[in-house]
């Protein structure tokens, strides 16, 4: 029996000496790696916030206290504090435990999350409902060095030092979002750390401004002058001026002082932000070293740190990755564009290769999106890598800035579809339907990494805004070669004898192929989803008396819609049956798994085939 | 002849001596005022960056240094000196010169924008790409201080930071957005502007040290502590502490102030930002008066400023501010959040009379949704006042934050279809689009200004997200009185006797009420697109045999094509078609020849009557 397997709630945390807390550190630790190793998870990020979070679960008082944790991939801690230590193991996995926080799993759960930048918003939100209430309770947002760089981030600052409220962030500055972190804010954080200097040139200067003659009331007019001596006094100037107090630095890992600091401030009145310096991995050699690798993984080697079973197939991102450092090689105008996702989306092979053309922009989708227009505008031909679901922040900036003038930027959108185990806020369900009603857009569809590979070389070549989606996961280990392709027309891929066609989209064409061949149906690759291939899908809807259309994106509004939207207006006779993503925010389990409660696995079209006798 | 007749482009200026260049001054307000009282259009904004955009092309070298406007509604000085002169007076209106920057317009027009607080991003892409081109013009973006407090404007402020190329930034403050300005950031603005008193104790703090026995070391250590004595010396050290340097403030109607400190900054490398303070309306004592309303306005008096020709017709903007006031009123828990625009959403009123329950939090609608998800989260009823067209910032933001979790928010979204003379960047084209993909989203489009009325105050009993979408302008000048409405179903309006029924949304109901009487064909309300009214869809789709959808949305995954969706689900025998907007940039023009352009007036449905025999 474990001193956590003693821990019901927060509460019981209150009877635990210091060194009793500290063991309990040890043993959030041992669980996090133990489970993650097993069925892996964000492993970096929770060990660095082990420390922080026993010390806000003792100094703090939840769920009356509100402790809102920004993205929500460093909720491991905060889940095993709270009531939801058995059920751990099943983290991630369908029916369990999710990998975020979650207000249908606990009352300490007070905000469903996993895109990042969204506490300060939401947690200022909470504190004006709870101050119209007259509730005291207090309203702590958890926000890490990357994510506070985001837009979003700094409007909530804004109108946070603007109310003037009570709340309390926490800057948890571990100098990597989840790759390396870049901005000019990031730069502050890391002089403030180490700019001890500052603090003693302001000793040395106001105890000597104190010994002068008229040293007293130069100390004087200084204090009066508020603002000045404040940017001169404190660190975190940025912050003051936004009317944010600022505290800190502390060590993140310091128990005892973290749990001293919250105890203060826990007292002060109005916004405030206290910085805690923590360490990625913190504890766990293999993390430690290699936080990246380690920021969301599948099953390890705990001993080594190893990733078990990696497919031998390359990703869908490693092809795309590939095939941008080609294109660098043979055309001096292509840039490329990530929003701090440089080894998730593969473009960090473009950034060893061609640093001068390569873009991190950090947290920052709208500015990458504009960003890339204002590359375009000037010549360059920028490929823009993304994934699906954190697209949706800068579709203004699609709308506006790229597709209105109509700018050759290529948006290479990784994780469309489901992801699997991140779960709901992490699938790219929706870019499909939210992409076909902008003018100007292309969109494709790649069937295989080959294809993917293709796309990528030759989307230039359009000349007008691109979107490649692509799935989470690996192809089919088909071999990479140059092909000539046709993009905006879709491909007869078998011929069946059957009056049944299917229109398939993405991966769902290959993996079709061999029940389509068997059952004499037609499969064709929809490799384009907008512009429709009006000329094959005329003929497709003459020559077939039942169509099924298949696409992994909500079903309202994407290529099944555009599909019937195409029949009805041309008065066909022939019947549609569409398979694709319910109506639903999809929740996680594995991959394979969950494409199968979706219905839109091989099985679900045999079923379909089935239900209409084919 | 006037001075600005002989200018026919910017290089024209060099010829013309100080006080030329102080008439040309006046001759440009003098055209905008009188080209305004006319045909409407940006007037506040536009006056009040004559000097500054006479003193860019002075000093700058357009085309080849690049003047970025942000937003855009201060462009008119800068069209009228870019060879725009003599078409000026078609402004805003159908095939005449855009109210905002066009490239197709000019050479001198970079960036095409509407949409606040892109210009860093697009400038610093510029930037970039000429950089990598070896091209050394500059890079100028034009930015207010309402849209400098965007999320976006900071995610490319911290990253220009970070690049540390040359850029140069002119903030034009005013303290006033559109409507008066918030946010901490904006005091921060107002403190350096009355801040004299920091320069005045920086000042004698040096001279005093100089003068002491140990003063030259401690001088000579300030120095060396670059950061805290650059804080202490600059009243801008937020943007210095994002590494751009700070220049001013300077008096924006002091023109030769203004292009000495442009010939400055024009030496100097990295990113700088100028602040420059400038008097929206200046010169014109109406528009100094009421800068909200000289904002963006309809053709007026140019002696009394009163606007011509105010239908007395209420809007539905008007009605949507009542109703929620009655609302307030009626429940405690209502509160309202707009992003920069209670003006022009109607909201006011509701700031008037409950002003503890209304948050503006400025050019910010990320934070406004995410804000609005945290009151709702702690048992408030938030309603968000919104532009269609700007909801598209905070697309992912209603997914992710207020969906997700099926939060009750209620979106009031104005503005939605046509806007007329604003233009592409205004109108409300994709909203149903967008929306509809998102689950738990319920959407209602009010037939009158009485349904938004009652719409709006029976949104909360649905217990989940709603957007309410309404058009820009004046209503039908029918009765409001509170009815019972079932929101969730739809209306027959009327029943034909024909095999034909319309399925009109918004206006577009009772606009086409008559003719669908005199052709004897069905009119539904179809006032909630989703979910869809699935008993009487299928019931019309069995009883008609021509079904005709009518929207003001693009006809890509909008109403239509939930319509044909269902349709082709249900194997109807009924045929359909579907009018909407066409999928294109829709440009500017009175918003009544823009709805016959896109083929979406009553003679456009007459004539497809008339096409399909009816």
């Amino acid at each position: 029996m474990t001193l956590l397997d003693t821990i019901t709630g927060p509460r019981d945390l209150e009877h635990l000496d210091e060194e009793q807390l500290q063991v309990l550190c040890s043993e959030l630790r041992e669980v996090i790696i133990e489970t993650t190793s097993k069925v892996g998870g964000h492993v970096a990020s929770n060990l660095g916030v082990v420390e922080l979070t026993v010390a806000l679960h003792r100094v703090f008082e939840s769920p009356a206290d509100r402790i809102i944790w920004d993205v929500g991939h460093q909720c491991y801690p905060h889940k095993l504090l709270t009531g939801r230590r058995e059920q751990f193991h099943t983290i991630r996995q369908s029916n369990g435990l999710s990998g975020f926080p979650k207000r249908q799993e606990s009352e300490h759960d007070h905000l469903d999350t996993g895109h990042s930048s969204t506490s300060i918003s939401a947690a200022l939100g909470m504190r004006a409902a709870l101050d119209l209430k007259g509730d005291a309770g207090k309203v702590i947002a958890v926000i890490g060095d990357g994510s506070i760089g985001a837009g979003m981030a700094f409007e909530g600052l804004n109108h946070a030092g603007h109310l003037d409220k009570d709340l309390i962030i926490i800057l948890n500055d571990n100098e990597m979002s989840i790759s390396e972190n870049v901005g000019a804010l990031s730069k502050y954080f890391s002089k403030i750390i180490t700019g001890q200097v500052y603090n003693r040139f302001r000793r040395d200067l106001e105890s000597m401004l104190q010994s002068l003659p008229r040293g007293e009331r130069l100390v004087r007019a200084a204090k009066r002058v508020e603002e000045g001596i404040k940017g001169f006094m404190t660190p975190g100037i940025l912050f003051e001026e936004l009317n944010i107090k600022y505290f800190g630095p502390v060590d993140g890992h310091d128990l005892n002082s973290l749990m001293d600091f919250l105890e203060n401030i826990k007292q002060i009145d109005g916004p405030l932000l206290l910085h805690v310096i923590t360490r990625k991995g913190e504890g766990y050699a293999p993390a430690e070293q290699n936080p990246e690798q380690f920021h969301g993984v599948g099953p390890y080697d705990r001993k080594t740190g190893k990733v078990t079973s990696n497919s031998s197939v390359p990703s869908y991102t490693a092809v795309a990755g590939r095939a941008v450092v080609e294109l660098g090689e043979e055309d001096k105008k292509v840039v490329t564009i990530t929003a701090a996702m440089p080894e998730g989306t593969g473009v960090h092979h473009f950034k060893h290769n061609f640093p001068d053309r390569f873009f991190d922009v950090g947290i920052a989708e709208q500015h990458a999106v504009t960003f890339a227009a204002g590359l375009a505008l000037q010549g360059m031909h920028p490929y823009v890598f993304i994934y699906s679901t954190f697209f949706q922040r800068a579709y203004d900036q699609v709308i506006h800035d790229v597709c209105l003038q109509n700018l050759p930027v290529v948006f290479c959108i990784d994780r469309a579809g489901i992801v699997g185990n991140d779960g709901e806020t992490h699938n790219g369900s929706f870019d499909l339907s939210f992409l076909r009603c902008i003018p100007n857009m292309k969109i494709l569809t790649p069937k295989d990494e080959n294809e993917l590979y293709n796309m990528l070389l030759q989307a230039r070549s359009l000349d007008s805004p691109v979107t490649i989606r692509y799935a989470r996961g690996s192809g089919f280990g088909v071999e990479i070669r140059r092909e000539p392709l046709d993009l905006l027309s879709w491909e007869v891929v078998h011929q069946g004898k059957k009056p049944v066609a299917v229109l398939a989209t993405g991966y769902l064409v290959t993996q079709a192929k061999q029940l389509c061949e068997e059952k004499g149906v037609t499969l064709i690759n929809a490799r384009c989803i907008k512009p429709l291939d009006a000329t094959l899908l005329d003929k497709v809807l003459r020559e077939n008396r039942r169509i099924i259309t298949l696409e992994e994106n909500s079903q309202m509004g994407g290529f099944g819609s555009a599909v019937a939207q195409f029949l009805c207006a041309g008065e066909y006779q022939a019947r549609l049956t569409s398979l694709g993503l319910p109506d639903e925010f999809i929740s996680h389990g594995d991959q394979q798994t969950v494409r199968k409660r979706c219905g839109i696995d091989l099985d679900s079209l045999k079923l379909t085939f089935k239900e209409l006798n084919i």
